[in-house]
């Protein structure tokens, strides 16, 4: 799916309520899913692990949304290589 | 771009990498992105905002590679309209 396709999508099924909720709380539930994500991580299986991957993936788009942030445009800063040093394997110092 | 040429250039830019810091400290590294994120949501311009959606996405993406997660796949949940009610726009309670 191309990220674009899938932030159209995205606007068209949420953009409505996530209007109505705002900018914080639309945030305030990415983070909330990051929580799960990370108890995903923790102790759930493959399938849980996916389905939480999604979830943290939809919100970041809802938010994105909400800001007018295509986030097709913001993905290619990395299509040739990390930012920092220009290499696909990066050559950063490790951190 | 499609989510996994994203998920496959990011996996040949920063695995290595990833996998030698581990699954936590990966973690933590898209934790404190979306604390940037949060900071460019409060204050930044719609570039900074731009860059920090991207950067959040990215660690997403790699904490996927880590762990054997199809970012793509894991998105199809939302093809077709709200997982939950299944219309789009969502008819799910309001939350």
């Amino acid at each position: 799916m191309d990220i674009a396709e899938l932030q159209a999508t995205l606007r068209k099924t949420y953009y409505r309520r996530d209007a109505r909720r705002g900018r914080d709380a639309t945030f305030r539930w990415m983070t909330e899913e990051v929580g799960e994500l990370a108890r995903a991580l923790r102790n759930g299986d493959q399938e849980e692990l996916a389905h939480e991957f999604g979830d943290v993936l939809a919100w970041l788009t809802s938010l994105a949304n909400l800001r007018g942030v295509s986030l097709d445009a913001a993905a290619t800063r990395y299509a040739d290589g990390c930012p920092r040093c220009g290499a696909s394997p990066c050559r950063c110092e490790f951190r």
